[in-house]
């Protein structure tokens, strides 16, 4: 029973959080005249040397006594006496807990917020110094239009910025303090929830004291943040997988991301981004894991809510992880621009220009445009050559109309030079781009 | 082939949207100098036309034209000719579903919001209504405290005002206008997307075009905010389901709400509250099927992402029953106010009002005071009498300090009265925090 | 990197079957004239003190090393030199790790196995206990009809066979020996794979090298089974909460699975059932977690499939402590026969027995008998009083034909008696069914 | 209400199964003695012009009637009066559906079975024709080994001969009976449950009317197997896509599997390849959601069970579109053999048989033979060259043993010839393992 029953073993994790709330709850208890000032003294003196004991890895954690609260306000009342049990006035485990879980996930959407943030830069970065180096754009894998490698890692600042902005918000819904809610209905005590909220940064006490200790809100969605930002992570991997492999080489990734083999020096295995690809699985799973224990549950706590934590804290460490080796293997990538180049304008990249450019000039109508282009097309993939290789004849044997100012779309430089719509690829584009948010992020540096 | 590859079957449900993001585009490329104004009001004309069609079931829709965007726009062009054709200048199929579906996602998160209040509104109702009625405060299910039937029901307002935040943060962060990213790189032609952004009601146009047509964020965040709130329902509904059993009998619920049996006339199956407890499995299982889906996929527009419009659809309909039943059964639900009372004060659930006046009257130490309740109850229970009904002189047999006060703290309508602290059952707060939320969702309703 | 890169934090746990695996292909190795009978006991010696060392917690267990298999060649080489490094002939740490996780797998099988017969034999005994002992069968958590207590276990031990069939097919699948598959291509050397296989105790080797270390297979069928136990044992651990609640009170549960609270000794909180609930979500998001690890995977091996153990690893656990604290609560329940009987003939619940007795005996037609019963059911329920305190009088008011044989079906015994269909919940069948079921697994223990 | 109660939207899919189940009950109800020859005759002919209608989709669906087995029954009352009545005599719709439910599961299965083999039958077509052509293995998607085509192929034969194993298993697991558990605790009426799970096909009748009532294990184990083939093969689609892709082009697939463009003719999107790889999001969802449905749930039927079809139709959808359409891609696929033989042998594929060769020919030890393999192919990068392309004089600077034999292990031919062991990838093995299979698949078809 005591295996299936004691949390002793991951909730340990949670001992900074723990103590941040026991002495926050003291000061409160002094001037509801609870706790008089000597024993908030003795109670922050104990909780103080047991934070160090814990840091030093001295601390004789006892499964008997189940879970972190209780190992710690056991040793406080070992050392102080009954003041330490004096300490449990107007809370109970149940909003303990629930406090104690809120500020652990607070403090771990404050260090992925940073982590993401540094992803950004690194991409932000990168995409400056890419802004005009074309490569293939894909659709379905398939070459499809040329675009500037910049564009493509902006791509990820934009999808980066909107996992932030979910982190920031969650941690602006979960700011409320279920301290003093007690087991479940208040409590006759006249505690003061208004101030431990403030001493502990949360911007109110919560409002219903039965959904304080029920509530676990704040987990699931900070899972699904996370389980969205580990989606986009996924994404970038695959395609740091695939740039790597054998027939793209769009770029290389040095030893610190890459693994080899002792007859194999050439090799390098991206582990890094197979891993960040894989551990969206694990994020994933622990989103499912948490609202499978949720549903259904009645009002308030119940036992079940014990197995909130382990899912997330293993999903903020698998986040951890994959955003520092993505922002390591941003900053690392080698592009090999000239591959890239090349297979930007394979594939008939440009036919849409071509397409675009005979409704443009000529006022072909669209059905009619199509249809040159692809006589055209076809007629390159005959001779095995690309549209740019055409000749001025070749292109009037099957419109006539068309004139030299026609090779001006057709080459990749032209190609992503046009595409000067907001958003578009265009490499002036993609500059301003990563300038305004080079800025951005600056600015919050600075703040 | 076609099986696998058309999606009209389900996205035509996206009819009213593709029309209007038409619309927004062709008045837009009005001002560009693409179309004429003549061709803006024929594509208008058309496309009101095809509007009246589909509304009426008319629409003869063709699985050979894959989706719901081709079905509208070779119709157009059936009608109008080329003008319908040059309505797809400056966009593409991709950033056209990516417009479609944000729009019908922001339009059912605005009818979902409207369904959380009018959910919220009942609640708050009853709630006020019921402030100081008792019932059994459970924690594991076992009775814990009493607490009021109005506080249980506020806890679930607090958990909807978290699920209509995280539908308004959602909305927010969506709405910006893929409108005009193209196929993947942006246009050479002169649109404006700011134009189209805004008359289609978006903030601004999204910042980058392999983003703007390779995002499903929206969806995914929908989706978890769909699947949080179904837990919060499937709560209150397994809630439902045990109050309606036979041994609680704690609530009726109408025969609108339940189903009999030509048999049992007595009958009374729970049918609609269980409905809603499954719910949340199609919903949970719509957000783990989209995650899977955009796990890997690289950059940009892959068709696997037409596999992200049916789950949205079924949770977002599967979400829109659940509040609709759930909205139900809190306006039609009868409490049985004497059954509550009576289970609310068995199971000794006054004990620790007992300790907490030991502690605060006779100022005994915690340790002292936990003994002695404990000693009571256990008296009591040999008794098989709850512990008001121990008379003094058994109480001082134990702790000979206790006096007549003690009687005070031992009653349910003491128990929760006595609970005043912030958040805490007390029937005053109870009542103050109905007629706060009351006022908040009537001035909703007045802007 | 190294951080995201090492798995020896977790593999560590399959030291035994590295071990055992390795011993296997030395012995095999020495057949094909690449090791020296020498190298094999310098191998075989050297292997068992790294076990011993390894049991003894004293074996220095290197990051740098990455993963348990290099860990322990290193030391093996280290001890013994080159021999260690021949082992590695004809096999890579593609098909080790593959062969490594499936013996693993296959002894968590094993395990898991023998708890289910374990809770199946407690559930037989309990039921075999009470094959007679009525109690209300709900659906809807209504009371519909009696059933009888052992009747309702024996439900689960239907549910813990299925469960073990699934784990025996997984083991029978999964028993194909992937050891010499090498990197992906199999080897050139003259390895005899039907040897290892055997020694391991597989049924073959495994056909296809490209599949054996692509192959995760075994690893996400066992977690399907371990799920879809779960969940059955999530439903014991529901009724058993329930049937703890106060205003059930079906059974009570010993200290050993329940937690009390030194202010309310007579508390018992399900805690043991409501962590087998909770279980059931990190055992699904388990296997979410690597069918998303899976999903899109090219061929042979990638460094994602690193991700397979943990998922596993946890779930074998959640799911022996579930079984074990199944099992324990079965054998510890105490079950409340009067009250269970006297719920069981609450609600008219015999109204059924009635409507069929008016059929068999009075001929009525289906529509009017159960008009009839509806009828009497009203005039009872108009009363206060159940079916059986009827008078004849009262009955015949309603249908002439009526006699005083209708009370032989309304009384709760009868009622269950009456139900002799084949997996019907007469007591004789009940017991009939236990007895079957006892001595299937007395044979099983025997054998 | 009946939005959400009603499921005869989606459960009338089950007509062929309800009216199966009906003629099986009314033929045992007539032995039983319930039942007259001419009820019998006139529920068949009734039955059988009901199926005719809704064949012909002419049956008039009534909502008011909620499922398909109220609709079918009062349209036969109707039709014959009571006798339709009588039919419901020893059973009800919670033991009806569970076997019109598992009839319909099993049918499934038996339809994906054999599409699994015929997809099976055309991997080892295109396997047998090209078992000895080469194509680079991958791991970690570099360059690794060169291994065949059709080894390669062969893989997803070993792959899917699992899925049609579990298929099997899960078929063999539900084959019994739920009709006559009636309610929840059986009948007292002389029905005959032997004789009516014999007409359907059942192996026996299930031994617990408790579970009979309550189980779904038949559909979320359906729902497993199908995730674990789903997955595979949206591994085999991921390479699909990567193959068809510029850089790689591997393979070309027709116009029937790809889809174009009119702008673009030399475009091939191949979107059924994407489309299987995404529907494994949909099976995997539909696992996820009946998972937690069933999670929790009392005995015996509740209404949440009622969410249990659209899952698994989804599910089963899902799955025959993607093997129809890998089966479909297998025998349509063009290999580029010449560009897949290229591929093999460049990133120095063949240093593992290099080192192998100085191991077994010059005898060093692993370490020095790696150290040697290690500097040969940093000599020939430096060169830009590959292995086989460094002359004597050179591989003699570094390891002056090596002899003109070592060309013989350095070409592709001779490395995927090498491989002999049991499961290799040496040509003459895999042409061995698809006649293997060949054979074993037409036997089966014989059967």
């Amino acid at each position: 029973m005591s295996d299936i029953n004691a949390s002793i073993g991951f909730d340990k994790r949670m001992w900074r959080q723990d103590i941040r709330g026991s002495r926050a709850h003291a000061a409160m208890l002094v001037q509801a005249g609870v706790l008089t000032p000597e024993d908030e003294q003795a109670i922050a003196a104990g909780l103080t040397e047991i934070g160090a004991q814990i840091e030093a890895g001295q601390f004789p954690f006892d499964i008997a006594l189940e879970d972190i609260h209780m190992n710690i306000e056991a040793r406080l009342t070992d050392r102080i006496g009954d003041a330490g049990r004096r300490l449990h006035t107007g809370r109970s485990r149940n909003d303990q807990v629930a406090t104690d879980f809120k500020l652990w996930v607070r403090d771990a959407i404050d260090g992925l917020y940073r982590q993401m943030t540094a992803a950004m830069q690194a991409l932000v970065l990168r995409a400056a110094e890419h802004a005009g180096d074309p490569m293939p754009g894909f659709t379905h894998l398939q070459t499809a239009q040329p675009v500037t490698f910049g564009h493509h890692l902006m791509a990820y600042v934009e999808m980066l910025a909107r996992d932030r902005g979910r982190l920031a918000d969650c941690r602006k819904r979960l700011n409320e303090s279920p301290l003093g809610a007690a087991a479940l209905a208040g409590t006759s005590f006249p505690i003061d929830r208004h101030a431990t909220a403030a001493a502990l940064g949360f911007d109110r006490p919560t409002a219903n004291s039965l959904d304080s200790v029920s509530d676990r809100d704040f987990a699931l969605e900070f899972l699904s943040a996370a389980a969205i930002c580990a989606t986009h992570l996924s994404r970038l991997a695959e395609e740091i997988v695939i740039w790597c492999s054998g027939p793209f080489r769009f770029i290389r990734l040095s030893d610190a991301f890459t693994t080899g083999s002792s007859i194999m020096p050439q090799k390098r295995n991206p582990d890094a981004a197979e891993l960040v690809r894989a551990k969206t699985g694990r994020i994933t799973g622990s989103m499912v894991a948490l609202l499978t224990v949720m549903k259904g549950l009645p009002l308030a706590y119940c036992k079940d809510m014990q197995e909130d934590k382990e899912p997330v804290f293993e999903a903020a460490d698998a986040l951890a992880l994959s955003l520092a080796a993505t922002e390591g293997m941003v900053r690392d990538l080698m592009p090999e621009l000239s591959r890239m180049a090349l297979a930007a304008g394979q594939s008939f990249a440009t036919a849409t220009d071509l397409a675009d450019w005979l409704v443009r000039t000529l006022k072909l109508p669209f059905r009619q445009a199509h249809h040159v282009t692809g006589r055209l097309v076809a007629l390159a993939e005959s001779r095995d050559i690309d549209l740019a290789e055409l000749d001025l004849a070749a292109m009037q044997s099957v419109e006539p109309g068309i004139t030299e100012d026609v090779y001006n779309v057709l080459t990749v430089a032209a190609s992503v030079a046009s595409r000067t719509s907001h958003g578009g690829t265009a490499p002036a584009n993609v500059a301003r781009e990563a300038a305004r948010w080079q800025e951005i992020l600056d600015q919050e540096d600075a703040a």
